[in-house]
């Protein structure tokens, strides 16, 4: 505590991310990357921005990257915005389309950010209860809120919802803002991107850091009709003209031109995903469907906080949570088919060594 | 205006960033680049980073990177944060030190992002007037107010306090928080990070845009004690877990430890800066002392105006506010030897042209 502390500073409590260890040489499952590096066009790209042109200031529209994601979506360019990381763009929705003392709603077991951002912008959170499989009932969402927040997949559970139950929820809610969190909808779950054409009330938000395996340069975007736009445009302007950098948007321009490599890296992943998944269930763990590039799971016979510590011990890092309802899950990235097997043969030693 | 914004968004006026412009190459003088390129040490430190690691999220504490400067600055670790770019740590100090309705004070004349920020986060702006000669007074900031924002060097003047005047700023105002933006203090003026191991009260503000030649990657960084870091560290991290990317961080290290480059391109531009300021002079132009790497200058006999338009038909792009008392200024960047050849030509011809 400080005398020059905001009362903002005093109160919050930060979101803490997932570990990026430099102690030793881990198998990360516990971050949600790609375990595919990014396309080879991508880093040739990265080469081309490699010069005397970084001692000038990016576009700051990121014009060429709007472009490409237009077409790739088939949505107007001013229906795009970018940001550096999808969440610095779902922070840029709290002042841009809320007051302080709005209400908020998303589900009670969500990505763990979202109240976080809530706190800092001064908004109330009204959480809904998930069901007892985890998945969510969207005809919770309260009438009296101020704006809806959905993670689809949801996270940590990676559990996604169809899009006609997306359209009910619009269609219901039409006087409010939905935003659909769609970090991991590339890994086999239905986007709403369709739907923008005919709900002025939905925006979308996507990343390169799970799909297009470039976490490590941070770009997201939202897409939603022009007006909402011109908010996160607006917010974004009047906070930092230049969040995304050269190298950034030339990366992600040849991220999002390489399909071919994009389709082929994501059937990769949700092929080790189904595959581990089963190798897991016949290990007696709970599995929850996934639709995301990782899997949430239990065992009835050992804690997460203990599989975590031993799979730590043994040098697989993955993620644990203390949240009420999840704290004896793990949450697992998909890593490549080989980290998949050693992870696989770690659990049958413990669980063999562990269970009478 | 659509009935999803806030009335922030409603209200907020954003800030205008100086022209990328796309249609024709143009000499550039109007963004306050580095006409050097960065250091080919910093090249070689990017084409290390690109490759398959970019799937990897980055440090978000930016551990390297932190250590390098405080290594260069005699500070210790925990009293630097780094940002993307120094005016996302701008924005960060609003939310982190001051609350909605609380006054900040900053020179009338001065980097027209403030009352941006201030808008953004909801404080009221209560500025000091300059000098005639547009040097600030530092003894005209009010008492009542929670806290100081002073550009030193001032811009777009130029102008530069001495360390003295910022010692006796701190002491008088011991009670509130004190930001230093030294976004051009490496041109020659007199840094205040000595004064944050004596005064908890001050924070200092720097970029790599300017005297490190890296514009395009944004990154910025702060100085102060710990406990205001901590409080910077908080809203980043209930921001955005990751602001900066793999590679602006690994760029920077290797920026800050090429000190002979670093040393070597400011003494160009500061070389190139004095003849120019002279060659203006006798060209019957008021030339402001800048300590920057740009230069503040009006003629008597035509306006700003007119010579922005004349040197942008011209091919070259330099920078006019229509701010009262500054509407006959432009802010013409420092470029090669070679570059300011050229604009001093143009003017020559201009001026011959058109003063009777």
């Amino acid at each position: 505590m400080n005398r020059f502390w905001s009362d903002t500073v005093r109160n919050i409590l930060p979101y803490i991310p997932g570990e990026q260890p430099k102690d030793k040489k881990y198998i990360k499952l516990n971050t949600n990357e790609n375990p595919y590096p990014p396309s080879p066009k991508v880093l040739e790209a990265i080469r081309q921005e490699t010069g005397s042109i970084l001692r000038l200031y990016p576009d700051p529209e990121a014009s060429s990257l709007k472009e490409t994601l237009s077409d790739f979506y088939q949505v107007r360019a001013n229906e795009v915005f970018v940001g550096n990381g999808s969440d610095e763009i779902l922070a840029f929705c709290f002042p841009a389309f809320f007051n302080a003392g709005d209400v908020i709603s998303f589900p009670e077991i969500t990505y763990s950010f979202y109240p976080v951002y809530a706190d800092l912008f001064g908004l109330k959170c009204e959480t809904i209860a998930l069901n007892r499989d985890f998945t969510v009932d969207l005809s919770k969402f309260p009438e009296n809120v101020d704006g809806i927040l959905l993670a689809n997949p949801n996270a940590p559970t990676g559990i996604a919802v169809g899009l006609s139950e997306i359209e009910i929820l619009l269609q219901k809610h039409n006087d409010k803002l939905v935003i659909i969190d769609e970090a991991y909808v590339d890994f086999g779950a239905e986007s709403a991107v369709p739907l923008i054409k005919n709900y002025e009330n939905l925006l979308v938000v996507q990343t390169f850091s799970k799909s297009r395996s470039l976490a490590g340069l941070r770009v997201g975007f939202a897409l939603g009709n022009k007006d909402l736009i011109e908010a996160l445009n607006r917010v974004k302007n009047s906070f930092n003209s230049y969040t995304v950098d050269r190298i950034a948007q030339r990366a992600a321009v040849a991220a999002v031109r390489d399909k071919e490599y994009f389709t082929e890296t994501l059937n990769r992943i949700i092929k080790t995903r189904e595959e581990t998944a089963k190798r897991l269930i016949s290990l007696g763990f709970n599995v929850l469907p996934s639709k995301t590039n990782f899997l949430f799971v239990s065992h009835d016979k050992i804690s997460g906080r203990e599989l975590f510590s031993r799979l730590r011990h043994d040098g697989i890092l993955v993620r644990h949570f203390d949240g009420e309802g999840i704290e004896n899950y793990l949450r697992i990235t998909i890593g490549t088919d080989e980290e998949m097997e050693v992870l696989v043969e770690r659990l049958q030693n413990f669980l063999r060594n562990s269970i009478p």
